[in-house]
């Protein structure tokens, strides 16, 4: 399947199993945006390679297709006695973990699909099988609704016709429907809000100009794409209403780890009056780090920045590069982080305590956030 | 010639004369950073693509490289009456200015050529000759001259070690020699100083990558390249004390207009409490413009933004693009502005009155700059 922008964003499942229950099926995010090319993985090594290369990434949907994957492999194993089945389970597991060791939501994901075996092992074998795949669908509706509580909550904050910047992907790509920031842009599109979006193309991988300009397009939102460095004329001509970002961890404090230019474009909405919101799920909220000071920014090869280039060499050879993949934006700067169980706001350790007392409240009595 | 890397950056002559007075040699910076080529112009035809296609860029240079050509084409003109020899001086110049009909440094340097002869029209023709061949030269000098007292006032707000982020290129490549944001970073690399330079990429064109990396690798400097949205995480880290731009433009305010981006590392230095320097020949202040709102910013093509990404689109197609060339940075975010006259600080309308009184009796005294 090859069909680039005929289809919307939402016509597609980031991450599904097929009718037949044999396949696990994703949306090839390399061949983006260039061809929207759904892939079918059956076995170990295909659902390892898509991790691996990146084929699926954004870590709600690097969870989810862990599940699904796991659970096709633990299907196939050909056993009723549980010892065997669960010794060739933990062994699947350790490989499809092996593809992105450090990715935390594919670790958390593949244990959770095991604590399913070892709470079930006195069930047979069938049954288990069973139970996994239960378990797998329910993670992809809790990230499903997840994501659109954030989108209600995020939409509270705007009105039809407001300018958005956003930051990267933390879009349905990302995630298995609507994305994180980018919930409350279709929300307001299925809506009628008619926003006008600005993409930063967010260097050195070009997430934004790839996937979230590509995803908004096909879904019909005005989108606009600009260089990272522009944001500040974008806003000067006041164009911009709100910024909203996704993130990948959240300290205790408020201070905010996302994709590496993340604070600059809070220093420009600064500047300019424009509030800064940050789209966050609960689980991204990490309350045993105190703040931004304690996250380690992982750094990545300097071959990003220099070797992408076309046809011509884009640096010098040889030339020092510094490549942080993420940079931390200081609560200060944070207008309000929106989750699933509505928006905190400054003091961020005492909204935290609010939203998670909501998150257990709302657990007990089985309703999801908004 | 092709030696990347084998000779430093100010062995080479970004524009000269060859020995021979018969071609305009320049460094070919279309080839950057690949190989280092000197490349021989000798028609028109050469001169005017060379300029066309960016062979040579920097509006300094440009100039010098226009009035080095004009004269190149002048000397050729085979006659000993003013008159015919003026027609056809014209129509070579009207030539050479519609290489880039908006740079106002190409069209400056011509029309100043073009004075020499009408002020001489009363000597014989070879004497015309020989004075646009000195005018060329000095013009050369004049800016060599200016980069070099820009270099040493900057180099005044330094000490040895210090870590510098620069923004684009305004170096030796974009003058004669030194370049203007560069000029005090090649003085204290020659006195020992030791700096550790952060060269933010520059996009879309990447001229900080291709260019700036370049020249201070090959004089040696420590430089390291980052993407411009790398600049919080950098000065976070407490690597840098100061930024040094070069600018397009400088308002009576003190506003400044140059590559887009040039704000943005602006605030960034503001909220890290980095001192904010832009370097700027005092040809570079407009006082009959008031301030940064009255500079009508370039618009640039959609495709330096989508379309020079390796093998895959690096957006989706038909996506939107705002692609501004340049941005307005406040003067209230500039710590000084470096003249060749001194640096001007808030006020700066008053800064720039004395700047302007030092330049006219250095004029009327024969001395420039520091």
């Amino acid at each position: 399947m090859n069909d680039t922008q005929q289809k919307n964003i939402m016509e597609y499942e980031t991450v599904e199993l097929d009718d037949a229950d044999s396949a696990l099926v994703i949306l090839d995010q390399t061949k983006l945006p260039a061809a929207a090319e759904l892939i079918r993985l059956y076995t170990a090594q295909e659902i390892w390679d898509a991790i691996y290369l990146l084929k699926v990434r954004g870590a709600p949907a690097i969870g989810v297709a862990a599940a699904f994957g796991i659970y096709l492999l633990a299907k196939a194993i050909d056993t009723q006695d549980y010892d065997t089945f669960y010794r060739e389970f933990c062994r699947q597991k350790e490989y499809l973990n092996s593809a992105r060791p450090t990715a935390v939501n594919l670790s958390w994901a593949l244990n959770r699909m095991d604590r399913v075996c070892r709470d079930n092992r006195e069930l047979p074998v069938p049954d288990i099988k069973r139970k996994l795949k239960e378990t797998a669908a329910a993670m992809k509706e809790e990230d499903i609704r997840v994501c659109r509580a954030i989108g209600e909550y995020g939409l509270t904050l705007l009105k039809p016709g407001d300018g958005i910047l956003t930051h990267c992907n933390a879009g349905q790509l990302a995630t298995c429907r609507y994305g994180t920031a980018t919930a409350p842009i279709y929300l307001g599109q299925e809506r009628g809000y008619h926003f006008r979006v600005f993409a930063d193309e967010t260097r050195p991988l070009l997430q934004g100009a790839r996937l979230t300009a590509y995803e908004l397009l096909s879904f019909g939102v005005d989108v606009t794409l600009i260089c990272d460095n522009m944001s500040a004329a974008v806003m000067r001509n006041g164009w911009i209403n709100a910024v909203f970002v996704g993130c990948d961890r959240v300290a205790a404090n408020g201070d905010v780890a996302n994709k590496i230019g993340t604070s600059v474009a809070a220093l420009v909405a600064q500047r300019y009056h424009v509030p800064f919101y940050v789209c966050a799920p609960t689980s991204t909220i990490d309350r045993d780090t105190p703040s931004g000071a304690e996250i380690v920014i992982e750094q990545r090869p300097a071959g990003e920045v220099t070797d992408m280039w076309y046809e011509k060499p884009m640096a010098p050879a040889g030339v020092k590069v510094f490549n942080p993949a993420f940079d931390v934006t200081d609560h200060d700067l944070i207008t309000g982080i929106v989750t699933e169980y509505g928006i905190a706001r400054e003091p961020y350790t005492e909204a935290f305590q609010d939203i998670f007392r909501k998150k257990e409240n709302g657990l007990r009595s089985g309703r999801e956030g908004f």
